[in-house]
């Protein structure tokens, strides 16, 4: 579409990443503006890049055994309010229907902001005994959560997701399950997007409503603030007790289940075109872009037009054929400078230049999109080449995200040097906190930055709270929020 | 889960079709009811089902360069309104958002009965010049039309969906795209659910409201009842001069875009239930089957149990390097006899009993769910064996199900015979039509049979219409509908 190519008129990363990120988005047809307040429409050059990120979760999920579903997408206003916890954490973001068929409801509907209840009440009505156990259930769904103030995927009223939801015989299984699904969020980020994160686990202000732990990703992005990347809960038997989701065990008696759930969603993309990218546009990854290379033929007029096509052809029959997922661009209606520039703002991640010299020397130019690179290759070779090349820009991304996360996380001992980075560079602190709810509250309002988690990495230390004073045993890493 | 294994209990197909339906579709647990009324839960072996036909769609629509993408749940009220014929066709079917985030909404938001207006609004953003065209965009998603009488599958509030809308420079495309989609169903029906369907046009009176012609595929139920099985609409130029979807044609002048939209559901299942199935319970083609064959150990004890547990891992190993999509079912906490009566009710194509006697002689015993045939086969013949057993069973359903629509499917020229059809035997009629919509609703009145549709391969023939005598140059396809 028009839009996309007009890469003269794209904000600059380097000098607003906000307006960058939003210009972007838009130019590079990921997603667009919608005519209902808060929610976006993500196009199909956006769409495609979570259709890669649900074949790799489906993949891992099922691995081990979780098999997807679908639940309804209307909960009744008395289900939600099961949960004493869960029902105030959710109330202040819930959409509600109070009307259909023309008529009032008496019960009125909310649109699922996640799907605890509804699924839970369903596992009351299925599981009996230990042999109904395991249950390990998946949807991938569109959830709402309304949003005053929002932003491209980052915060948007609507978003998708998948929602895990496993039910176990012993809260050993349960934790087990947590941190594979934390895992998996960690390979999606790390793997897929090049994006490195924290893993670690959630204070008790931050832990998911109704969760008895909250395991999280945190990643770093260029403004030094820090996304939530995916969360992973141990439920306990918060619910299960408040749905009655008892079964009989092995040895007879009657026990309530332990429960997990975990979710990644849209908002994950809003991290990965903050992380990567310039003042050209978008550089996506290779491993999760949906078209990794492009060829573009060099006509210049209509001579050897057919050769030269067939040439490219060839190409792209081979990479395609290898498993690259590569895109000949063959529109007559667009210059070659409009085509490049589209290309680049679109990130993909190498262009293969093809004119009337590439044909007769049967070589093909290699243009790398994170460094701008070029490189002539034999036609020959082409196909290792691109492989070597692919693998190395996603490398090359990793080290260099993960070089910024490093460079800016710090280990703060005073609450002045605390307010100070927070002031000026931002990023990840290190920092020793009592873990009283009253202190985390005290520094957020100083200073804007949460706790983002303890990271599993974390060891016991002697210490004094970054702010208090007192005794403290754990370092937390804390962070502004998106 | 337990209930699933209660064949005993299980109602009868031969006694009470709709009966049957409900339970077969509860106890081989492929839904549940759920607490919201007019929605159902669609448990993980009905969801196998559901992502069977995403990936066989997908793979058509992908052949044809439609790109999947996600546009906003909520409609707002005042964009729904564009298009006059829609809206009058929609409103009473309508969910509607009136509170958000703890406020009352200016502008109520409707939950998408479909997506025409919200994405149209979106074309006219994104088409400016022939250049932009065809838009060629799907989405899969979850809609809501209130119903008062639900019916799992078949009549839900909410219902999940693929609705693809496409956009064209001229209306010659527009109609191979609507004929394309159209194909695309009858493929789903016959060639994945062996369940042959009837392609034609619908009446004025039928049609999508907004579409100029609507094309379908209708189906035959064994109660002699019809049932829509997807559609697939000409738009025309309504919507786009609704929304104002002009471009720039290759001549320089403007033109309005020429518009399809077409959607496939999971009702759809409905129809492939209650076609296939017996007293036992489900029968699922192998082609839509996420089960193809079962393998069952028939252990007496514990001795020899680990050799034919390796045995019979062998034989599934086998099956699944060959592409056939095998589970074996080695659980200790469920008798034989329970087993078979699981996958009976489930609707496995092929069950393989595997014995000590089978082990030593290295055979296995086939049994056929649809028709109950067991043959003892030699491991070495077992996979093109079993290939071809899969390829019968597929063939054969199809047949029965050929024959049973061609034997209840009739030419009837009088209104007292086809008073009489309706009341005893039902099934498809073809009778004259005058085509007048007066008329077609009097027939319904009288007898509960519409107008399915005006068959493709209908001729142009002289006769006079079957309720007023009129004179009508086609037979039309009667019958009471789902």
């Amino acid at each position: 579409m028009k839009q996309a190519f007009e890469k003269k008129e794209l904000k600059k990363k380097s000098e607003d990443l906000s307006a960058w990120y939003t210009d972007v988005i838009l130019k590079a047809t990921i997603a667009d503006y919608s005519p209902v307040k808060g929610c976006m429409v993500i196009r199909p050059y956006g769409y495609a890049l979570w259709e890669s990120i649900q074949e790799a979760l489906n993949r891992m999920m099922r691995s081990a055994g979780i098999e997807n579903a679908y639940f309804p997408l209307f909960i009744p206003m008395s289900l939600l309010e099961k949960e004493k916890q869960h029902v105030e954490g959710f109330s202040p973001e819930l959409a509600v229907v109070t009307v259909g068929g023309g008529e009032k409801l008496k019960d009125p509907l909310v649109v699922r902001p996640t799907s605890e209840t509804i699924m839970y009440d369903m596992y009351a009505k299925w599981v009996h005994s230990w042999r109904d156990l395991p249950v390990l259930i998946n949807q991938w769904n569109n959830v709402v959560r309304w949003e005053k103030r929002t932003y491209l995927f980052l915060r948007t009223t609507e978003f998708l997701w998948q929602e895990g939801h496993t039910a176990h015989e012993t809260e050993k299984e349960a934790v087990e399950m947590v941190m594979k699904a934390l895992d998996w969020y960690r390979q999606i980020y790390e793997d897929y997007f090049a994006v490195p994160v924290v893993m670690g686990r959630k204070s008790e202000t931050e832990k998911f409503a109704g969760a008895k732990t909250t395991f999280t990703v945190e990643a770093l992005m260029p403004d030094g603030k820090a996304l939530q990347g995916g969360t992973s809960h141990n439920l306990g038997q918060n619910f299960s007790e408040s749905f009655g989701i008892s079964f009989q065990t092995r040895e007879g008696t009657s026990s309530f289940v332990w429960q997990t759930s975990f979710g990644f969603s849209t908002r994950s993309l809003g991290g990965l075109f903050l992380t990567h990218g310039d003042d050209n546009g978008l550089v996506l990854p290779p491993k999760i872009a949906s078209t990794q290379v492009v060829v573009v033929p060099i006509l210049r007029g209509d001579e050897g037009r057919e050769a030269l096509l067939d040439y490219c052809g060839e190409i792209r029959d081979a990479l395609v054929g290898q498993g690259v997922r590569t895109r000949l661009d063959d529109r007559d209606s667009q210059s070659i400078g409009r085509k490049f520039n589209e290309w680049e703002v679109k990130g993909v991640p190498v262009r293969l230049e093809v004119g009337k010299k590439e044909m007769d020397d049967r070589t093909v130019t290699m243009a790398r999109r994170d460094t701008g690179e070029k490189v002539v290759v034999d036609r020959r070779e082409m196909i290792p080449k691109i492989e070597k090349l692919l693998e190395d820009i996603q490398k090359s991304l990793y080290a260099t995200a993960l070089n910024f996360l490093e460079s800016n996380t710090r280990d703060v001992d005073t609450f002045s040097d605390f307010e100070e980075v927070m002031k000026t560079t931002r990023g990840f602190i290190r920092a020793f906190w009592c873990e009283e709810a009253s202190c985390e509250a005290a520094i957020k309002e100083k200073t804007k930055a949460a706790t983002r988690c303890l990271p599993l990495s974390a060891k016991e230390e002697e210490g004094t709270c970054v702010h208090c004073g007192k005794p403290a045993i754990h370092r937390w890493l804390f962070g502004q929020s998106y």
